[in-house]
């Protein structure tokens, strides 16, 4: 698969496989992507958490908001959950700053899982103090995102935006169609 | 080229050949694969320029700065300058909020360039207002990152940071040495 092709397979997956498991070795490879990016100021002030382990699992999942625009879906539903979850974090005792390096490790970290048959969804609206508490994180470190990992059970499809409407919908056959702006709307100018 | 290798190889490039030029169609390219990310909220607020013209080049070269850790260099000589630019811009007309889009799409047009024999380096130290007026943007784009691009003339190396001392260095035969904490330092826990 060339770089185009694992790109456009990488799509925010939100429903998944839950017989098909993670393992923590597989958490590592995908986070070992992850050193050999770049950082700005080469501060690398991000860590990582994993967990592959049901219960801790089941203890994240409540706390996580999905799909903000499929105002009527509650989430998957058990059978469909992730199986893996990596906690994104920003050490402060490293640096203050974190420049875009949390966007460049999580492309890094789910293109990698993608290359391996799996999927993920970056997850920002979540009940920051909560999983901070369950996790019994250290107040040095805040959590950014939540990427959420399995192996994908949904077809999602990416089609040319129509009416500046950038809200994605799922239809009747459960298929999640993405709007995205053409690329000739995202090149201000090329000389 | 699998993934780990694409991600290894793209380091930061900041000397090239210059006689290696990039093409706009090139640039199109890689800035296609911004296209098909994830984007918080699928807003996709980010806007590109792009130039290959060595005149709006050169108007753009005085205004970065380079590898802030090495004082002693001014950047890259005549002969080993960028060929080619993708700044990378906000449409605040669009959204408020950009998440880690940035990181993302930045990530992913450098490994596109990497997989092509090219490279480059983020930059995020420039004077804002100065490359803004030269390249003419209008007030609702703000201008956050600057990727500068080429075929790399340098060697990059990654080895184990020692001491917590982050500075990349280059060494008496012009390599360049960047630290990059072990992955054990990067995983808080894996359950």
């Amino acid at each position: 698969m060339n770089l185009s092709e694992l790109i456009k397979k990488n799509r925010s997956y939100r429903r998944f496989e839950e017989s098909e498991r993670i393992t923590a070795e597989q958490l590592r490879k995908w986070i070992e992507l992850a050193r050999y990016t770049a950082s700005g100021r080469n501060m690398q002030p991000l860590k990582f958490l994993g967990s592959v382990d049901p219960e801790t699992n089941a203890g994240i999942f409540p706390f996580l908001a999905w799909a903000g625009y499929l105002t009527w879906w509650k989430g998957p539903e058990e059978g469909e959950r992730p199986v893996a979850y990596i906690v994104v974090m920003h050490d402060k005792s490293l640096s203050e700053t974190r420049y875009c390096d949390d966007g460049i490790v999580i492309q890094s970290i789910l293109l990698g899982a993608v290359e391996d048959g799996y999927g993920g969804c970056i997850i920002g609206s979540f009940n920051k103090g909560r999983v901070a508490h369950l996790l019994q994180l250290p107040d040095h470190l805040e959590i950014l995102w939540i990427l959420a990992l399995g192996k994908p059970a949904e077809t999602v499809v990416i089609e040319d935006i129509k009416n500046n409407d950038v809200k994605y919908w799922r239809d009747e056959k459960g298929i999640h169609h993405v709007p995205k702006r053409k690329l000739d709307e995202l090149i201000f100018s090329i000389k």
